[in-house]
């Protein structure tokens, strides 16, 4: 108990420091009125989106609940609710902070023409975001502790059925963690749809079609591109990485849960009791480091290297993340019972056993972001090899990108695999659950940077969009460089968390399954059923992935040809404004048209195998869903930030003899297409696909054992 | 023995048939002394390629030979040897009889102007490549077998060391495999090098640089192309169907020795001598099938319809196998034991069982061609689409081939998985193994149909640059179109049957792991070890990939840059003839450079793997590749098949509006090149790293159980 009320002191206090920063963002100027006028159709377009999306999701998360309650356990329909609430609430909050930050970030730079000072700003509305991730996902967890505890026998059952082997405690965080998935797989979906729709169409009739520089404010796709950055990068990316938070924490509840119930390794209740709290404890922990490293960066005086000062930040929370968690396990774990009962617990090197895990998470996030930066940065080889192949024309530099898209995949999996062999050496399952928490303890500094980029680029179109001074724009472009990086950093890191914590999802779930007086089950990957489910799983990837794509170009084809009919001879002339709102509305239409099939195949296929197949052909789904997932979605987010920055490499004029307007710039500007769709629309949703999946059988696991029709 | 002297007896009939139909097309008149010229230019350049490619070949082949001899087990050496020295023999013999047809199969077009009588002539070249793959497949095993017997207790070891469960009987199957397989990946990487750095090279130089029509004899390029088609999708197709049925029959013999040796489920020796020897009776009768199938094709009159010719082939084999192997399990099952030993062998519904699994092997094999047609075919909606996407320019191509490629991975894989379910269920492991044989016990005719393709295709080259009669290309015309869809077909094809050979080599991998006293492992997916494999197994396949693709794009660079350097004023204007041999050496120089990196590769990493981290790492390595490898190599197969044929499409003039020339022409060029290297140098070297992987594993697997690191 003590422990769940100081982490939720330190949640509370994350939230105060969230407002205080949120109203600060409020309290500062919007510049011109032209600004003033655009910032508010971003932000009603913003709002008014997610607002319809929110109400399908509402109607989704009414009817699961309702079933969850009747048929599985009582409570289970409220903590489902309340997880959807805490997603919905953060995504909220972060699209509304970025939205008034933007502008705010554009006019700074407008009326102090500091890098430092417009950094900050920009930071500060990225911390909204950040922070509010971590602080809301723990603490709906911590209420529902605080509330109903983690009851190792505690046996539930819906209003309508009881189903043997349902444990109530378990059931209540795995569909707590179920809410947030909901909300973040449609939130993916569709603000992808959107997003890229928005962008491909704008790309094309800006640069393809008409020969006009990006973000001109004549092309009536434009508007519609800038809400997509907050709908995508901000809210999209927030849910998702809650989610993957909440996932990894419940996991390593639910192991311990397994690992105390496990008769032939009996342990002390002492040491059930800290394993089912150090997860709260090291998130909360993180959560602290996250709040010092934020709130220094945002304090001390800025210099006009943002970069480092972000970089700065990042270390600083993973820094007191990896102290203050050698401290939670001596806490924890030191002298609390016997060394053979630490051992049967699978803590092979004694309390400073899950440590060491977190600190191989930790270790390997960071390190996954530099491979990632390595692989997209104009800085380094592939890239710059990229912009050369462009010269070749549109097949090479394709051919090329796939190449660095599948090169890139080797070592971040590796660090990935290394730190998964490793933890299970270590500290066996529990410890893979808290590598991978490890991995997510400083999500709330990661997302804060993450959102940096989308505030730095919307401020960069508002800039261009209203005609502010060039110097203004010079220093929106440099943030806007920055942004790029720590975007394509994030999308790195949001994999490698996602894949970690899938991992951990999936050894919980066979944990799950052996729950009870069930016989166990092993995921062997001799039996037919799982290596039938193994390979349908990956195929299911792939399925998911041309959904998605199909989607987005038909969409983007849509708006592209919209738009060009409102590309009248006076719009062209500047003479009119085109009708940005029939664009938005296109958009949204159009996004949240695409979003229930794709996000309800994530929820169903797991059901309708399970019910069909059991335990185990599920477990071969999720298995090699995610074996495919991970090295797609990596393929997927390198290659696009390759593509992405290689543009932007001919553009600077670093190719000589081959700048703006080139043959070789137009090879880049394909490239940048066929990239945006898969690094914003498809490597993003997969991650996500794998959680939900995951934590759908989770949830149902103990049904699925109960009732299975073939087999 | 009876068994195997009876299949012997086709296997020799089967041989004398391919004897015959060499003689017969050697016979044949090569038609005009530009045909004779030409003709030589491409076997010479074929002969050198594989002559220089097959001495690094030997060099490897020994000292692994040696290696096997000394450490593994005396007699491994020497089945080492013989696999390899039967798939080189039928590389060869395939690659001289498709050149010798090549020129005979344009010729005939000259002299007859008639379809059917063309058709004969290819298709009795491709039967050749055929049928030696699966007599010369059985003929290796056939006398391993009759000399040495299936021994469920022989102990062996190598001249050297003497390693604890290494069982002498299924080390020589094994290694017999191994021999396949080592030249099947130099094949398979050396040949998609050379074919793919001619092919894109040629184009760009043709359609992007000079606008000239394919194929057309002043670009330098075009005989190394020429020579490609006979490397790669003879040679190397061969050697990779090869490898994949040769598998498929160890995999079952290597299973049933697990099954016999497992104490908890008796069988009698009876059961144990039919499980041994029916893959044998079932392949030799597929081969029956074929030789009927193929007889009745070229004995028959033939009419105008190709593609009903050559599909009625197939049926005919198809059949013949599904009826005879329904009396081979009748006679080597019925009656041999009681019901209980049956059950306790995995046969559910008695000596039918593994009949069942053979056909729907067979079924699935045929739906796969089909679900492929379906996806790559003009005739049908995807590659439609495609090539309306293509008005769209160049990065909407890209993208909807890779939604195409992604879409179309579902079916075959849902196939694969619902045979290997169903398999399972009826027969148990065994099944899962007869199944995978099911599938490639008529491999004599897929393959044959398979070769008809780059035959035709090579004779409509030759035509073309003999500047024969426009009526003779109409009729090589339409061979190669048809040969196009027997090429995507057989790529399908490849592709399941790779992946179902794949699996029942894991299979048996996971029982020779369990072989003589050591204690049962099993690839359970919640132990760290496995999982830490198999995404790092997924990881490989990304890179593997990444590695040809990069390679291939470098030598067609070369080949283009060198190629333009000839395409002198004189040159273009038709007065001197550009020196092909300059461009045939730089192709086979390049793909020799570049195919041992990638080859070894698949050899080494399950043996570094096992002596690290032991058994159950390497078993999640061949998961994870095997998992990724599949989709990714339908993706690439297909992606690429639908590029090819939308450029066709529109070079028929069937988007109207959008003909030769157009920018939509130039933006399906560009995803028929991006697709070149998809299909035809990643996605065929998918199945052959992974089949490679497995074997190589299968092979150590005893050495890895006594030897590990780390663990």
């Amino acid at each position: 108990m003590l422990i769940y009320i100081l982490m939720l002191i330190i949640v509370l206090a994350a939230i105060a420091y969230v407002c205080w920063n949120y109203l600060n963002i409020m309290k500062m100027d919007e510049g011109t009125e032209n600004m003033i006028d655009l910032a508010a159709t971003i932000r009603s377009g913003a709002r008014t989106f997610v607002k319809t999306e929110f109400k399908t999701v509402a109607v989704v998360v009414v009817i699961l609940a309702i079933i969850l309650s009747l048929f599985i356990e009582k409570t289970a329909g409220l903590t489902f609710i309340i997880g959807a609430l805490m997603s919905s609430f953060v995504c909220i909050m972060g699209m509304r902070s970025a939205t008034y930050a933007n502008v705010r970030t554009a006019n700074k730079a407008r009326e102090t023409k500091s890098i430092g000072e417009t950094v900050k700003v920009a930071l500060c509305g990225g911390s909204i975001s950040g922070l509010a991730v971590q602080a809301f996902g723990m603490l709906g967890l911590i209420l529902l502790l605080l509330i109903w505890g983690v009851d190792h026998e505690s046996v539930g059952g819906g209003f309508l059925t009881k189903i043997q082997g349902v444990n109530a405690s378990l059931m209540r965080i795995s569909t707590y963690s179920l809410g947030c998935s909901l909300v973040a797989m449609f939130n993916r979906v569709a603000g992808g749809n959107y997003t890229k729709a928005a962008d491909i169409s704008s790309d094309i009739l800006a640069k393809l079609r008409h020969d006009m520089p990006e973000d001109d404010s004549r092309v009536p796709n434009v508007i519609a591109d800038f809400i997509g950055d907050n709908v995508n990068d901000i809210a999209g990316n927030c849910s998702d990485l809650l989610e993957s938070f909440v996932a990894t924490m419940a996991a390593s509840i639910m192991i311990a849960v397994s690992i105390f119930n496990d008769p032939a390794f009996p342990i002390a209740e002492g040491y059930y009791n800290a394993m089912t709290r150090f997860p709260i404890l090291l998130a909360g922990l993180g959560l602290l480091g996250c709040l010092l490293g934020l709130g220094y960066a945002q304090f001390k005086k800025m210099s006009d290297n943002p970069s480092k000062e972000l970089d700065l930040a990042t270390w600083i929370s993973a820094g007191i993340t990896v102290v203050l968690g050698f401290f939670a396990a001596l806490i924890m774990f030191a002298g609390k019972g016997s060394v053979a009962e630490l051992k049967n617990a699978g803590f092979k090197l004694g309390f400073i056993s899950p440590w060491i895990c977190a600190v191989l998470g930790i270790a390997s996030g960071v390190l996954i972001g530099i491979i990632t930066e390595y692989y997209t940065s104009t800085d380094y080889k592939p890239t710059k090899e990229l912009a050369e192949m462009a010269t070749e024309g549109e097949a090479f530099v394709i051919t090329k990108g796939d190449a660095i898209g599948s090169r890139s995949c080797l070592i971040p999996i590796l660090l990935i695999g290394i730190a998964l062999f490793v933890s299970g050496l270590v500290c066996g399952t529990y410890g893979i659950a808290i590598a991978a928490l490890g991995m997510l303890a400083f999500v709330g500094a990661t997302v804060s940077i993450d959102a940096f980029g989308p505030i730095a680029d919307n401020a960069g179109g508002i800039a261009e969009a209203c005609h502010l001074d060039p110097d203004v724009r010079v220093i929106t472009d440099k943030l806007d460089a920055v942004g790029n990086t720590t975007a394509a950093i994030g999308k790195g890191f949001a994999i490698g968390s996602a894949a970690f914590a899938t991992v951990s999802l999936i050894v919980a779930y066979v944990e799950n399954c052996n729950f009870g007086d069930l016989s166990k089950i092993a995921l062997d990957f001799a039996d037919y059923v799982v290596v039938a489910g193994g390979i349908i799983g990956g195929a299911l990837v792939e399925y998911f992935s041309a959904m998605l794509t199909d989607n987005t170009i038909e969409s983007a084809k849509l708006m592209a040809d919209e738009g060009d009919k409102q590309l009248t001879p006076e719009v062209l002339a500047g003479e009119k404004t085109p009708d940005y709102n029939r664009m938005i509305e296109l958009a949204a239409k159009q996004a949240l048209k695409k979003m229930l099939v794709p996000s309800v195949l994530a929820m169903v296929i797991p059901v309708i195998g399970g019910f069909l197949f059991g335990v185990d052909f599920v477990g071969g789904l999720l298995i090699g869903a995610t074996i495919v997932a991970i090295p797609r979605a990596i393929f997927m987010g390198n290659s696009g930030g390759a593509f992405d920055n290689a543009k932007k490499y001919i553009e600077s004029g670093a190719l000589e003899g081959h700048g703006k307007g080139s043959a070789a710039h137009k090879a880049a500007v394909t490239g940048d297409t066929v990239g945006d769709t898969r690094k914003d629309v498809v490597g993003v949703a997969l991650d996500i696909f794998i959680k939900t999946m995951s934590t759908v059988a989770n949830t149902l696991v103990s049904v699925f054992r109960n009732i299975t029709l073939i087999r």
